[in-house]
């Protein structure tokens, strides 16, 4: 069984973080990542700079990593507007959230549930207009999914009605987000189920998760369980949703990685590797703190990763 | 279902932190404890003072929790001489571990395996010879039995053969411990069904996991799963193995019991109580490091927990 570690840390990860990293770092970031197995890579947003001084430089990032042969390059887009410029950047994939929290999507994307619907309409038209092979994967993803810090429990009835709407305004899949860090492997089995059952399976194969109360491996591993496939994460925990007060902390790449490579599940990525980049990316974010608890400790004595190490020279220079 | 949270950190966070808690600060944990829902509790080791000053009260705080209606009071034995003094004290549930790494065994406890079943057939005896209302329950704990840090890999069988060689000692009991963070969800339950498959079910009920990786609730959601129904954890992740180097970090019993709850699995536990409990505690040990995400983030909005909130005024005085 293979599976899909989605990078989010230069996008989430650098949203939330007071420090503005400069465009050469997260080149850098992007190309240790990429060689050290990463394979999918959410590289910006498209806000306007004013609004993600962070994010400023995405068009130039999108640019940047679509040379990279092999790297799905992923972005965020918060309406149609944003979509367009994704697109004309050569996007892979596009996420344009909607949360299942109609206040929280009205503080954070200040759109209402049907406002957000329309947008995803306009672009999925937008995207049947271009030739077959320039289209970008367009996914909706379910934010608040597992309840909000503004409403508290979220319906899955709610989220269900939502799954349904975002695949008929046109996109490819949805996404499932524990934006506030509430779900627990219970919810997550059951909702990613009850998903399935309105929308197919096919239709949504990936999770964010959180890990604001601990339980963000264990919501993964009960994601895994369940047959999802696709898992975004965050070098270092970096980030997190700045619209939801208190859910600070994505789920951590090292960690995940260690976890599901000590299952003997292969995740593509080199261990040590992902370590380096991690040393890479803390020494351009001296000021911002860096989770997780495998690359501190170490690998076990004697672990035998299910991904072969790299030799040494391989993670210095891999662009194409 | 109900599960039971064993509080470890009165013996297993006292002992690896270099503060000494006065025996008053002791008492007034193990009461709070008591009075937030918590059941079983590890309050000291019968070691001799020298070794180990932190639990040089032990004798002192069993007969003190042993006072307290409905507490299980146990204590960690290093070896008969030490067994025969929890008895003497009035201990309910006494615990001898065996490392399944011979190494570590004679590192930990300097005794090679042969040695330490030895000892267990002694404790066995002297138990047996006690009328039957004053026996307390006897259990040998395998440690390091997913690896090690000086041996590395732990061979299955070999644990298999220790736990077997264990229950034919006398114990009432093989516990299962992840001493140096190793351990991952899928070992977690290959292991458990594999012990279960040699001594039976009702002989491993129990697993005292570390968060040494992050793995430590992803690991005790896995022992759920396939069944177990006593973990042991410590209040703020206080504690883990001084003699494993690098492997610090006992599983959070904040964030054990909340994932429980979120999941609807009933603790018996108010959390808000156990939130107090740690902020009691942090207030005498200043110096240390307490862990746990749940803690910090507190409850999500609207969270319903299966154990009833106490009345705020019930953690106050509990003593029968």
């Amino acid at each position: 069984m293979n599976i899909l570690i989605s990078e989010v840390g230069p996008r989430d990860g650098l949203q939330n973080v007071s420090s503005i990293m400069p465009t050469t770092a997260k080149k850098a970031w992007i190309d240790a990542a990429f060689a050290a197995g990463i394979r999918e890579i959410e590289v910006g947003s498209f806000v306007p700079a004013k609004l993600l001084p962070q994010l400023a430089d995405t068009n130039e990032i999108v640019s940047y990593a679509r040379q990279i042969e092999g790297l799905t390059v992923a972005a965020l887009v918060p309406n149609s507007h944003g979509a367009r410029n994704a697109i004309n950047a050569g996007t892979h994939k596009i996420t344009l959230p909607l949360s299942c929290s109609e206040s929280h999507s009205i503080a954070n994307l200040r759109r209402t549930h049907e406002q957000v619907l329309a947008e995803a309409r306009s672009i999925a038209n937008m995207i049947a207009e271009l030739p077959a092979k320039s289209r970008p994967h367009f996914e909706g993803s379910l934010s608040t999914a597992f309840g909000c810090t503004i409403e508290g429990n979220v319906p899955e009835d709610k989220v269900i009605e939502l799954a349904e709407a975002l695949m008929e305004a046109g996109c490819d899949e949805v996404g499932l987000a524990d934006t506030t860090g509430y779900a627990n492997p219970t919810s997550v089995k059951e909702l990613i189920k009850k998903i399935w059952g309105a929308v197919g399976q096919e239709a949504l194969t990936g999770i964010h998760l959180h890990n604001t109360r601990g339980l963000g491996l264990a919501n993964a591993y009960a994601a895994l369980e369940v047959g999802l496939t696709t898992f975004d994460s965050s070098l270092g925990g970096l980030g997190g949703c700045p619209f939801a007060p208190g859910a600070s902390g994505n789920l951590v790449t090292e960690d995940l990685v260690y976890m599901f490579e000590a299952m003997g599940i292969s995740t593509g990525i080199d261990l040590e590797s992902l370590f380096s980049v991690r040393r890479l990316v803390q020494e351009s974010l001296p000021s911002e703190e860096f989770y997780g608890f495998a690359p501190e400790a170490g690998l076990p004595l004697g672990f035998s990763p299910t991904t072969p190490s790299l030799p040494n020279n391989q993670l210095a220079g891999s662009r194409s």
